[in-house]
């Protein structure tokens, strides 16, 4: 049984939502060989007022010291900690398309601990591929695979159309974390976590910059004409 | 030349991060024909508090209304029109392998105004190949395909080892608006707006809840002994 005081305690879905963010900017920070960090320089390579920063922090039970900041490795290590990265995830992958093959091969999770165990696609032609030491198994399979495998996560890599009829078999296999990446929302029990992601998100933030970069171009044409 | 107040205002990164997500989930009651929604309930879908997306909103020049709170397809518009997602973004995408496919044949970019108009990709067996009818062409060919499609938008879809020979060369053919998948960072001028897509995020938010579950869950069991 787990004795970390930090997870009886309360921490806002925002503050977590941001834990990725700052520990993949330790990472970095990390790799330039740099080992603390104040929660200006932290707040403002993350793009987060430091007040807020110091704030998640704290949450997590991390302050940082006067004047010296925070220690890149040991508040790496705490984030991680917190996120349940140190654990071991066993996660599938159902829809082997390219999305599929993508992510079975994707090199950035295996580092955070998520063990990419079984992967599942109903065409013949793909099933018995293996990808990444991984064979594609036919989606029958998976409520004996996710007892035997223990399978924590699963992916939902398939067309819209299929997205659905995936998650209800995934919860009832005992899967209780969706990560959904079909252009489609699926409706499944309460007690069990899906988040969907959207590709498109960063494109969207890059627009806007683009647009007001284009904007101010027209401006600056407009005034020298 | 636009002549839109709110390009002229700033918002802040934060807010603009959050954009995407009023978004989607906008669309999302749309999808489900509710055509009216408060602040709370918005903010509880989101999963923001109500004061920080009032405040988002205001920021946009959006103001709900007392006892009736926003018009959902009237807001889904005006945060479109912020973000730059009713105008056209021509989109080139670097590196055809499995993630490179999954991202020329996923259907959320087009729908958001990213219309992808070049795919790039150096090995024999790819060039030649259509994608979304679109066909893969050698990478010596970015200079002029950028100018002649104006491509507004470079997507890094390759290993670790290109992503930064690629990206100067978006840069040095005019493309100031970088989405880089490749699991490395990568350094550019300084006014080009690189974005960095980590798809391990989404998991490591999901891992967070499902620890929090397993601690919950051996926590009773203890009890129950």
């Amino acid at each position: 049984m787990s004795a970390d005081p930090v997870l009886r305690r309360d921490v806002p879905d925002a503050t977590v939502a941001r834990l990725p963010e700052y520990l993949r900017t330790l990472s970095r920070l990390a790799e330039h060989g740099v080992s603390s960090v104040s929660s200006e320089e932290l707040a403002s390579a993350v793009g987060v007022r430091s007040a807020q920063l110091r704030k998640d922090l704290s949450r997590l039970g991390s302050y940082g010291v006067r004047g010296v900041g925070y220690e890149v490795d040991t508040l790496a290590l705490e984030i991680s900690r917190v996120l349940g990265l140190t654990r071991d995830w066993p996660v599938a992958v159902v829809g082997m398309g390219n999305l599929g093959h993508a992510l079975a091969s994707y090199s950035g999770f295996a580092t955070k601990g998520f063990r990419i165990v079984a992967l599942f696609d109903d065409d013949p032609a793909l099933v018995g591929e293996e990808v990444g030491g991984v064979a594609i198994r036919p989606f029958a399979e998976l409520p004996s695979c996710a007892s035997e495998q223990r399978i924590a996560i699963g992916v939902i890599a398939t067309p819209a159309a299929a997205a659905q009829a995936v998650g209800e078999a995934l919860v009832a296999a005992g899967v209780m974390s969706i990560l959904n990446f079909a252009p489609a929302s699926i409706a499944v029990r309460g007690d069990v976590d899906v988040r969907r992601v959207d590709l498109s998100t960063e494109l969207q933030i890059l627009a806007f910059h683009a647009q007001r970069r284009s904007y101010a171009g027209e401006l600056t044409e407009a005034v020298s004409q």
